[in-house]
């Protein structure tokens, strides 16, 4: 977040807030109170929760920046404080899915009124601060859209009827797609992270740096279900010696032998559709750090650094599947010269450990808890998903999970040195 | 379950299914579908999983009975069975609260359809089989009406708001309960266990069988909370000497202080009518076994064994405060002679563990796994509580818990050697 | 331990105390300190601590009873105390292993001080409180005697090169055993119990007192190897139905397919003298409560309970198989009429929880920690086993242990309701 | 292990072989058998099995190079490989502590016979892969000679009588040491990893290669008891503000309050002479690297990266309190100019995930596996410790450890931006 290129943006700000506020809502269409309370693992949380933590976001960092503003549910602010360790204690994370009170009309009840308190702030004119930290809100609201349906899959995943969320249809896949080959990239000193005066970026986005990249070419397209399944049919998940020791141990511990949400036969999968044939040209998902690295070195090839993977995509503009396509699934790339997929479809990733930049500096207060505190243990994707809205994400935008995580749409660009 | 006194009772057979079954339903009354999908603990079920359980019980023993039967839900059965591995594998006991589908409504329907289908059967007219199976699915839908209602306290009692159940309001307990003092048992040979041609009783409360008595003598009532909260003061949660080594151990790791719902001020306690006041001279409640064994060495008495509470217990009504007292809480008992709240209230820890009677034999086939697979590591209750069904339950019957269960109604009632 | 009948017994004080004392140290001859420092599980225990621990004893309970008395080694009384809360805090009980200091060495010089000590309080003569405590702690070096061969054998089991204790030699069992047939038990009251005046018992064999027998039956003689084979080959342990749920939980968390110490061959075992062929008359072995009582339901029978058994040995010489044998391990048993093997070979399991007797008074203060408190969750097992020194046993000995135990060398004997 | 450049040294190569082997075993003297058998935690291993293991590892990867080759205890195989997987299974890591067998001597003549073989090997000549590979395993003897003197002290530290290793006399820190005060570092693109043909270093610090250094400032010494202290009694383990998210969940749910052998009083401190006091001048010690950055942060600085450390620490002679100097404990630094206590002391935690440089390739075969795959979740750190060989470090060698990590002898010098 960049405070000197901070606004509500190009459209009126209203009906950006509104628009996107009203965007979570409508994923949850379909979905009824008991589907919104599912809480399958601790990762996960459920939708009710999404719902009401994105909420008292706004409520604690726009509303509550007045210090005059008293809450309507003051013993709501533990239930929906995520991580915030600097504004109170908060509940266990665990424990998110036990909470029928409030009941989902209480909470859309809930939102509806921040929403307005909201509006009419905005109505009133805002300062630059409090400008930042609406949009900042609305990031952290589109980031709660994607883990609402990668949490509400693993939940529906986790129930043994395997209920269906949206029946759509993926577009056949129908010639071959472009055949896999690498391309050259930039060698030499470089400028990665986001670019000051050009937009709203999150903190650990910043400051733009030199590094320096040495000689690599990028892979053309992201890795298929049908290479993968060589990779699985060969015994990839087998032989010790393609896995990091604790990517091993996991897969020894795990009893991993495939995608998380590929069925037994190796031929279907599990999807928001409910379970559909694996297409063997769309790209292999769901797959996490450990394996996306064994992959690689099966196929003598590597990960991309995330500084690799930033500057080539600089050049391209950001257009792929992303959750406005209404497929919430991967599919097969069109052909086409170039670099394919580098936006869409699935979080690719990178061989860079999630740490901060030089001379990065978190947000001020509570809010530099947003980032910062969890630069340990985790990898760096780039590029977003047919999960991720559209207009969330950037070319310096960076996610991040620990290297055994699965439930997000994750799949796999190779790279090589050269 | 002797079949020879096996019936549909004296009330009209389909009018006494139906009344049990809504009683069920009837208890639901005002909770939402959200508030009957919480699954607090793996030792608790959702209110949801309760009612569609206890209506596959009757599909699966009643209906399926039947090898022409064919289920609306075959899917489901994976789902609903609880633990009876001869009928097929099952849904993990942990995961019961990821199921948002089927949803509620889908539920309410199914327990209308199969309470159709067997009210057909009943008036159609039952053979000795069937109708002691249907008898056992009504037993057995009683019990699942008393952990639907400890459940949901539990529930409850894990969201932060404290949510309350039902706004009843106890009986003021009025003067001072009467002082507890103790009443001689019988000794020598004494017979206990079901007496055949006595109407229902599960397989473990037969053969009736002699026992040897040994000189002893009863509390005429339960340990109120007030005697309870002199232990706490006094320290006995901090006392080594006072308890069994495994329950110092539950002590130290689990932290415990106090009994299950009492509020840190130890003098309130959450229940299902949310925040009360502790009244002192009702029953202690909610504590484990390894608690009451703790207090009555700490009291210098001992918890009495089965057979002294079942010969005392035969020569009494059964009368007591039961779930139709709508009081969902135990109370301070009225003055009187004699034995005193035998019957209701809580159930009373005894010092007998769980074993079988001598020349105990299970059901055949699947139902045999109803009792007799639990024969270990627990420990025998009797008396029935304020949330069982008065005619649910029996002199002879015989409830058992693990020593660290502390979620039921139960408490003590002190014997001593003579 | 009743304190009327308890003395230094028949031989000269001195010479008895100094023979167990050496006892011990006997069992360890040919170990190297390596050897008497391993500790495998946390339920097993170093035999260097068994050394010290004993030697603790003495010195707590019995030089300790002089106010006056001051250790050599204060500070070891924190690393000895195995349990007795009353006396101070102690080592954590699976870090046994980690003491390197003191060095047997050590340990064998400090247990050399304590018994001259001990050996000069008895020759100044005793009193009977004294007396009672020596006598006790000698009770408790043997139990330890046993336990240190139970631990060794478990630590040598975890060791991959299997190492050998003692090379001796079983002797072979010729023909084949006595056909198992069943005899009558006595029907109607009974007396079990330690008989006041009739030496020494600990306290939870007291007080002798009533109960009732049902009529029954006693297999002639254990369960052998080749019965237990059958079972093994039969299905026993993938058949949810013959066991206790707990038992079957465990079967299948741990993986349980045959006896603890079997090879995966069925044809040998892990024994203190290294793999050995399975003698198939020979008593089966290192069996936990629930593969016991799975076995017996698979055999159409059931377990025992300590009151039948106790009934019928207190007829019978106690002679049989123990540790002054040498063998160390369960031998085939010769023909003979009547009930065979009631002592010696393999501790029995009893279908009788470990509870106290009617009447049951602990000893008082520290001592009363030996017994009573692990009156949970436990089963009785009765009659000693190879491990066992003969002088150690007595008709009315309880022994106990949890369900899932297998490292003692515990074994099966069928009964039946008649 | 850059293979053109490797040579067994300058000394003659027998001789060196010998002096290095036989420093392992020097460093046991005055341990027992049973000093060198304790496993205090899955991390560390016994004293007895390094011996072993190092010697398998000459044996595998030296002798073993000759396929005609047969080792004197094929059955040890299983037990001392530690973690490579293409040479076959392995015992389990935490189970090292379980092995009495093979006893100390027998591992000693082990030592005895294989360093035989090796003597030979060198003085009839070696081919350069061959002279490599005992290279190796003489850099590998090494860093086990560390490993031993930390697994020592961390299984000393876990036995209440807290034995003393070596009773030295770390030398009395004099008058203040020199104010902690900031250097600038170089900006712009730097070389940093293994300079080809300048003698060994393992794989995983090459290939040397550029990068990109930004405006930094490096400390001129490491942090103090006395700086730590002010950070432990102003809260530092209070506030989680200071804490990454995984630190403070450690912080938490260990207890952690202090460095890991600091006393309660927090003015004395575990070292391997016994409970010392600590000195306030000396560099602090065993902390994780959770505590370095928070301290850092706490001091309004950061660490420093790997390649900021190293492009320092080029111009540097490598000297220091290392291993021969017998201290075992880090001491105060004498005044002096410039960056002071670069190398020796306490490895220097560095704010640089440990991964792969570009271009790295690991060893061929099984050797591969010695670095590569731990490239996940551990953090670099730099110039060696108390218990460092002297001739065993270098300007790029590269260690490394997950963050929790506190039994390594690993302190901080704060970094900050320019």
């Amino acid at each position: 977040m960049t405070a000197s290129t901070f606004a509500v943006h190009t459209e009126d700000g209203i009906a950006r807030f509104m628009r996107i506020r009203r965007q979570t809502l409508a994923l949850c269409a379909g979905l009824g109170a008991e589907d919104l309370m599912v809480q399958s693992m601790p990762d996960a949380s459920p939708g009710k929760w999404h719902l009401a933590h994105t909420t008292w976001f706004f409520e604690q960092f726009v509303l509550g920046y007045d210090p005059a503003y008293r809450s309507p549910h003051p013993a709501w602010h533990y239930l929906f404080n995520s991580y915030y360790e600097s504004v109170g204690p908060m509940h266990a994370r665990p424990q998110r899915g036990l909470l029928s009170r409030p009941a989902l009309e209480e909470v859309r009840d809930y939102r509806s009124r921040i929403d307005e308190a909201v509006g009419e702030l905005i109505a009133r004119g805002l300062d630059a601060a409090l400008a930042d930290r609406i949009e900042l809100g609305l990031q952290h609201e589109q980031q709660h859209q994607e883990l609402l349906l990668t949490d509400l899959k693993h939940a529906f995943w986790s129930n043994p009827l395997r209920p269906v969320y949206r029946d759509t249809t993926a577009p056949a896949s129908g010639s071959k797609s472009s055949p896999l080959h690498f391309l050259p990239g930039r060698e030499g000193p470089v400028e990665i992270g986001h670019r000051d005066g050009s937009g709203f970026a999150y903190d650990n986005e910043t400051p733009r740096h030199r590094t320096w990249l040495t000689a690599h070419l990028l892979a053309n397209r992201l890795v298929t279900n049908s290479e993968y399944l060589a990779f699985v049919r060969e015994g990839g998940y087998r032989e010790a010696s393609l896995w990091l020791s604790d990517g091993w141990a996991t897969v020894q511990r795990e009893g991993w032998q495939r995608p998380l949400y590929w069925q037994e036969d190796l031929s279907s999968e599990f999807t928001l559709a409910g379970i559909r044939e694996l297409d063997p040209q769309a790209p292999v998902c769901h797959i996490s750090y450990f394996e996306a690295d064994a992959f690689a070195r099966w196929a003598g090839a590597r990960l991309p650094t995330e500084a690799e993977w930033e500057d080539a995509a600089a050049d391209l503009p950001v257009k792929g599947n992303f959750q406005e396509a209404h497929h919430f699934h991967p599919i097969a790339p069109a052909h086409g010269e170039g670099l394919q997929q580098m936006y869409g479809d699935v979080w690719e990733w990178t061989a860079s450990p999630y740490v901060n930049y030089p001379g990065f500096k978190p947000l001020p207060g509570a809010l530099g808890e947003y980032n910062g505190k969890f630069m340990n243990g985790q990898w760096v994707l780039r590029g977003g998903s047919c999960a991720t809205p559209h207009d969330h994400i950037r070319t310096s935008y960076r996610n991040f999970f620990p290297p055994h995580a699965r439930w997000q749409f994750a799949g796999i660009r190779l790279g090589k040195d050269r």
